[in-house]
């Protein structure tokens, strides 16, 4: 007896390392792929200089559409298809103004950017006197006897002592959230926010914010860094400090678009779906390269990967491009309420959307038995320097393949990076090309592969 | 005997958890203090933008150890001192010129740049034949009858394979290195190699390169990598294409000049040192922002964050800018000559010479039993992301701590980084203030200032 355990213990650790040096032979197989013959790089130059911006709703949007249809046919994908999904239609308008008016009378012009979904100030602007706040506690202690009839000026900075430049944003990013609707709580006529970012330079950072419907509705602006200093600064010395702005955006109504779906069929449980993704629209005031261009790219790449190498997957994998990530998120509900519809099986989702920057691992929003699994194949990532995995149980991978983890506890992969660069450019018309880095690109796309190929393979 | 057993365990374990928890402490000050009010991002633009290229031997150089001694100083180092060392005095002359010149006469300029330590050309150039060739064993192949009277045309690429690039680095820059005597064994009369980098572009890069002294000294020059695409392009439609290369390079006498030290004095143990440092010296066609204005301002930024913290160090920190990496290495080896005459004890010898990139951890070239040690505080890295510390027995942690090690067995740190951008800018005109980050830069300086502290604190 004892002999033929051993035995059984010695075949049992020889297929399994046959099976881990397979697996390995494998990942440099898709690393020496998507390193030297990988398309994103020129796929994003493409995205981002031939189309450009791309908000959801806009003529660019629907020719991104098409655009990444076209690549995921030359990627190789079994099929290529496009989910219809009703987008906001949200136009800026002619170019925005903002000046301070010095106490003395003298006027100078900041940077400045409507959030989106913003409405417009009247036809002429609006001027009125400041009240500079850090929080909303500030903010409730002036009260309305303080903030009636004033713009607010949310000069919250991102706190530099976070070394995961996201957490930062989180903290910060409330001010543009619900900052008007708060603001308007205590009677404000505008609301100002200082730009989500740790760079201090002049372009502003637009981004979502969401009125609460139970107060009025009041234009909402983001002031460069350099513009919110400035401003800080002269309202410090003389309270007495006007701000004129002027913005001209609307809320058209409601258009049709597509989230863009190419598949490849899985061999043995085709009925079973990988999910990869990134979002196609950007803001209307930048290129997008990091956010999401870079997502997308990372993702298409994963076919023409898997593809170019004849590794055919057991389960189904969707590459995915989720339309309306930035005003709307309708094109990831859309998707897993299609979903749910056809009662699909889905064993994980992953989203690319922290741009593409020097991947360092991914956020494991799943079951702590899922984690555990994971991390077993920490081993496959550290040649990489990608091999961090941080558990957030129940928590999300990203915006667009939340709602999947919502309606169904699907487990969620969020693609993240160095990340020290993101938010310099995040939502800014600085988001270009040229900020994106050919091999820490393709890096982030070898990095996702690798695990969709053992997701794909070991299930979770 | 239980009960006291159990006691001076609970002890242990208490006094064990205090001192790191007080660990932990301090290095969140440091790490504070460094990412909050750190100089080191306006030390570099002041070094890179007001003083620039700086090869050793030149007037910058002067003016770069004048500027390097001043901000040790304003960073509150307890003294600072000059060490006089001598050091070649290359020159690189009037613009270069080179053009391929294809088989039907028609001439196509391309961006070359002398190898430093190079000799010039005769006054008005050479013509000759190209030889293209991958690697020595080709040249070999090619011998005398092939080379003989030509240019040879080294186009060896980047790997791309290589995650960690400056291995990709290690096995191209033979080529540059040595390529120009490999050519001279075989009778030619000019050398061009393709430049050290993954980029394609149009920037030349340059680099030592070392004459064997029983061949002849052939000029040699570096050319962009679409240059060399070009001309390898042309070369394989018709062998028969010709290369015009003219430099003006010279070697002048040696010239005085120094190593710039400052220290802040060890309360217990004085006369044991831990030294930290990078390269003052850069190449003379460019600012050397990563190359090594980076390793500088990290350096000089952990007196300053020491200071402001009021951390007096157990040991003497020995905070060292040297002189003359890129061409010669004098200052690293008259340091450690010093050292080897005043009989000093050295602890520890770390330095920042792979760029301001995101820290990743340590090249760590000491004795098992040291590394052992070290791996015991990787968990002070981990909020870093900078906890990969790889394992070099005997080996360096770079250029200028080199000969600490040869003559002494100082342990070596070298700081690592993502290094997927360094190279796209090393040793060429494109490497600049804006290609560095500011809070990957203090990021660096942190991981860098929590080993010193660490060490100093217990040793090796």
């Amino acid at each position: 007896m004892k002999k033929i355990s051993l035995i059984a213990i010695l075949s049992f650790v020889c297929f399994s390392t046959n099976a881990q040096t397979k697996d390995s032979i494998s990942m440099k197989r898709i690393f020496n792929e998507t390193l030297l013959n990988g398309n994103a790089y020129q796929w994003l130059y493409d995205l981002t200089e031939n189309i450009g911006p791309r908000l959801a709703g806009s003529k660019e949007a629907g020719t991104a559409v098409e655009w990444a249809k076209q690549k995921m046919i030359e990627a190789g994908a079994d099929s290529v298809y496009l989910e219809p999904v009703m987008v906001p239609h949200w136009v800026r308008g002619p170019k925005e103004n903002a000046y301070i008016i010095e106490a003395g009378g003298n006027k100078q012009t900041v940077q400045v950017i409507a959030l989106g979904n913003s409405v417009a100030t009247p036809k002429d602007g609006i001027t009125a006197n400041i009240i500079e706040v850090q929080t909303f506690d500030e903010l409730e202690k002036f009260g309305r006897a303080m903030v009636e009839g004033k713009i607010v000026f949310f000069n919250h900075p991102f706190d530099e002592r976070f070394v995961n430049t996201f957490e930062a944003y989180g903290e910060a990013v409330q001010y543009r959230w619900k900052g008007p609707s708060e603001a308007a709580r205590y009677g404000a006529v505008g609301s100002i926010v200082r730009s989500m970012t740790n760079a201090i330079d002049d372009y502003p950072h637009t981004g979502s914010m969401r009125y609460n419907d139970s107060l009025p509705k009041i234009p909402c602006i983001a002031i460069s860094t350099v513009g919110a200093n400035l401003l800080s600064k002269i309202y410090k010395a003389n309270k007495d400090v006007k701000f004129f702005m002027q913005t001209n955006c609307e809320m058209k109504d409601s258009v049709l678009s597509y989230n863009v779906i190419g598949e490849i069929r899985g061999t043995e449980k085709p009925k079973e779906y990988v999910v990869v993704g990134g979002h196609l629209d950007s803001w209307d005031n930048c290129k997008g390269a990091h956010d999401d261009g870079a997502g997308i790219v990372q993702s298409i790449q994963i076919i023409k990967t898997l593809k170019a190498l004849n590794m055919q997957p057991k389960r189904t994998i969707r590459i995915i491009a989720f339309m309306n990530e930035e005003n709307g998120l309708r094109g990831g509900n859309k998707y897993a309420g299609e979903a749910k519809l056809k009662n699909e099986k889905h064993v994980m989702a992953m989203e690319s959307d922290g741009g593409g920057e020097y991947p360092r691992g991914f956020s494991c929003g799943m079951t702590r038995a899922q984690f555990e699994k994971v991390q077993g194949w920490l081993k496959y990532f550290e040649p990489f320097d990608a091999a961090k995995f941080s558990f957030q149980e129940g928590g999300g991978g990203g915006a667009d393949i939340g709602p999947l983890q919502t309606m169904f506890k699907t487990a969620q992969f969020g693609l993240n990076t160095t990340g020290q660069r993101y938010f310099d450019v995040h939502h800014a018309a600085s988001d270009v090309f040229e900020k994106v880095h050919a091999q820490e690109l393709n890096l982030g796309s070898v990095v996702m592969a690798t695990m969709v190929y053992l997701v794909d393979k070991y299930g979770l």
